[in-house]
């Protein structure tokens, strides 16, 4: 049976105070990505320990990415055995194309688990943000994507992603985990016994670390 | 000085979870729209309380609405005092206006304060069906729009709203309060502090009614 671990909201607040000052002091993230349903919750938890006194907020953009486990083999287009959905993306009525390029975009989901999603929310951004650099001729403008999630899990990956990111230059996990079922707290049909549940794996963790 | 109602998370997610009983019996939502950054939070969480056991998720569009108050009197095309700004909207890439048409939509904020930005909100949406059925000849379906918000605050109102959501059929607020500040624990930096003096609320509201 796979390892459950039980996470609090106030755990996930203080992952993501301390995950913010980690961003601030190695990327200065300029808009923030939320993969929704997953990541609106860190962003918007982010967003509060990411402003500064007297700065205004960091925009957040939402995106809808779904994960369908593909069985249909009959499809040759397909990558075999994922393919990524989207339900939203960026409002670029709102948020200019051309206000990505050069900048630091900050991605934000909830885990980190076979890191499709991630492959195909980088590399789509990447693309667009390519596409609107050479319209404008701003093609020696960097722009930076880092992404955040509460937890990695430590196992083989079907998704990839660019060097910079993995060598862990623009990636932050607040935890990284085994291969564990990450239950999030707004998940819970009964958030009492949830939260007993994660101070019982709070204990164990404690007392086998004292042994 | 304004009273301050501290709000844990736990209270958010219980509030949805009452909340989504009512919403489900009152009306059947096929789409659901969180006003961020605010509506994130509650937005995700009543997602877990919608799904029926076997059906897909009810999916989640994010719009992003700023409210300024506008100080500039000399520009004639302002509303007095208030000016909203989308910093993101739905994305009809990938939920196509049509798609809207004749549905049971249902916009997720975290207070009812103003009224400004659910006036905004709703004002828009219903435009941008009213255009989608009127162009595909769908004009005699009829579109609902459902509000739920965490807390409404009993005061004078600047937004105004259909007559049909505002008499309660299609708002559901899950606490009525005075003109207090609603201090979110997403915007705690101390969430130890908060939760300490969301208990002493509590524990005043429980004095105040057994004398």
């Amino acid at each position: 049976m796979v390892e459950r671990l039980y996470i609090t909201y106030n755990d996930v607040h203080k992952l993501c105070q301390q995950a913010a000052e980690h961003i601030l002091a190695e990327f200065k993230p300029h808009l923030m990505i939320a993969i929704g349903g997953g990541g609106y919750v860190p962003a918007r938890i982010l967003r509060s320990f990411l402003k500064k006194p007297g700065s205004p907020n960091i925009p957040i953009q939402a995106i809808g990415l779904s994960l369908y486990e593909q069985l249909n083999e009959a499809d040759p287009e397909e990558i075999p055995g994922t393919k990524v959905t989207r339900t939203q993306w960026l409002d670029f009525s709102a948020v200019k194309q051309s206000d990505l390029v050069g900048k630091n975009i900050l991605i934000v989901d909830e885990v980190d688990d076979t890191r499709t999603t991630l492959q195909y929310a980088v590399q789509e951004l990447a693309k667009d943000v390519k596409e609107a650099a050479k319209r404008m001729g701003r093609e020696e403008e960097e722009t930076k994507f880092y992404i955040f999630v509460l937890h990695n899990k430590d196992k083989p990956k079907k998704g990839v992603l660019p060097k910079n990111i993995i060598s862990g230059q623009q990636y932050y996990a607040a935890k990284t985990t085994g291969d564990v079922w990450c239950c999030y707290p707004w998940e819970a049909t009964d958030i009492d016994e949830h939260d007993r549940l994660a101070a019982e794996n709070k204990q164990k963790l404690a007392d086998a670390s004292s042994h």
